[in-house]
């Protein structure tokens, strides 16, 4: 018998805009230094996904690249569609680690709800595997992304060497360029704010009302502790998250209520 | 300057099973007894849409009808879109109420993730709106919901009499048919339990592979605290549920890391 030291992780890596974004080709990049690389991505973008899943049309896996330490795939799936056919159809068993991005947009405070990037990262985070989401605060499709490697690669170390809770996963969020020299990276709590929506109403030629929906973004949550507050001042974000939505303060509250 | 006691709440109806579904109809006959009633439906089913949001197409919005004390109006969007729609473009402000579902399947433990219905809930609960998920645990288009009402009126009661907390809202799961007679209402915490993915893997006529997405419930989380218990031994399970994903635990942890 003979210890096996030199067995390199098995890294699943995936997006939310589409295999074909500058992100996830960073992203890519990065993490083959430390791992045989496994990407299924969608044919599609599909940003503002949440933890949608396809349960009415079949999935359909397409295979782009088979190397000895590199595999890519394409599906019609969501993010989560794809960490879900990734274990089960690729792999077969659990990778290593999940990363997931880097997204062409911020997932910082309520946008994690929303986010296709990070319900990848916690369906992963569900299955027990360590996962990471990481995202630029820069929407354009052409956004920037040659500070970002130090960042992640700090991350996907400490992912690897520390591991992470059951249950527990990661939303980092990069300031955008040329918001450097970037201060660092701050571990923070997701800020409390939200966006307020205005829809753009139009008429389309037949005289028939349709309606865009636009927003802004409103944070009254201006704590040094929030995600928000260190992108806005020049830090990396890292918030854990974590799948367990009971509000425990209010248990009690309820219990007053004499339901019966 | 006279009071105006006896100004009746306007309550919005969603669900994610669709305008036609037998879940809605019954939710919405319970609570024209509580208020003005304005729906707004999906034309589709769109179960486990999660907290998806439509931002490639645009959004439709059809009168279905318009009396006094009833609206109703069905869209091309999913449950997070109806909120967002039913606030902005129907309602031109906050409705008193948020309450969606009645959800044809389960919406606790790990479920709740991936649930359109409480996407809805939560998607109010951020604006500030109090809100109250249902859903009764069978699956089955024409299942039975003779037996709701006493629960569904209780915590509608309790919500316009109580209120809840800003940024908490409830998730509220119903055994199906003949677990009669139900023991009563628990106020429990969110079982950790996942899916397990069992992909249904096929050839089409043309040979080529296509996965159909199917799975198996499994729950180590047996605390009497939990959501899954109280369904499981004949109770209604409340859940408190926030949308605030950080895993507060880790942060000093993490912070140890030495991230710069």
């Amino acid at each position: 018998m003979t210890n096996q030291p030199n067995i390199r992780p098995t890294i699943l890596v995936t997006n939310d805009d589409g295999y074909y974004a500058g992100g996830l080709r960073k992203l890519i990049s990065i993490v083959r230094k430390f791992g045989k690389v496994i990407v299924v991505a969608g044919e599609q973008s599909m940003s503002g996904m949440g933890h949608a899943i396809t349960i009415k049309t079949p999935l359909r896996v397409k295979t782009v690249a088979k190397e000895p330490d590199y595999e890519e795939y394409i599906c019609n799936g969501t993010p989560v569609d794809c960490v879900k056919l990734g274990e089960q159809v690729v792999i077969g068993g659990k990778p290593d680690l999940v990363v997931s991005g880097i997204n062409h947009g911020s997932n910082a405070s309520i946008n994690v709800i929303y986010s296709g990037t990070m319900a990848a990262v916690i369906e992963a985070c569900i299955d027990g595997i360590p996962a990471v989401g990481f995202s630029l605060c820069d929407y354009s499709h052409k956004a920037d992304f040659s500070h970002v490697d130090r960042f992640v690669e700090q991350l996907v170390s400490g992912v690897l060497k520390n591991g992470l809770k059951q249950g527990v996963c990661l939303n980092v969020n990069i300031p955008p360029l040329p918001s450097v020299p970037i201060k660092g990276i701050r571990v923070c709590r997701q800020a409390n704010a939200r966006w307020v929506e205005e829809f753009d109403s139009r008429q389309d030629p037949r005289g028939v009302d349709y309606h865009w929906l636009t927003g802004r973004f409103e944070n009254d949550d201006l704590s040094e502790e929030t995600d928000q507050w260190a992108l806005d001042n020049g830090y990396v974000s890292v918030v854990p998250v974590h799948y367990d939505l009971t509000a425990y303060s209010m248990i009690d509250e309820i219990k007053k209520w004499n339901l019966k």
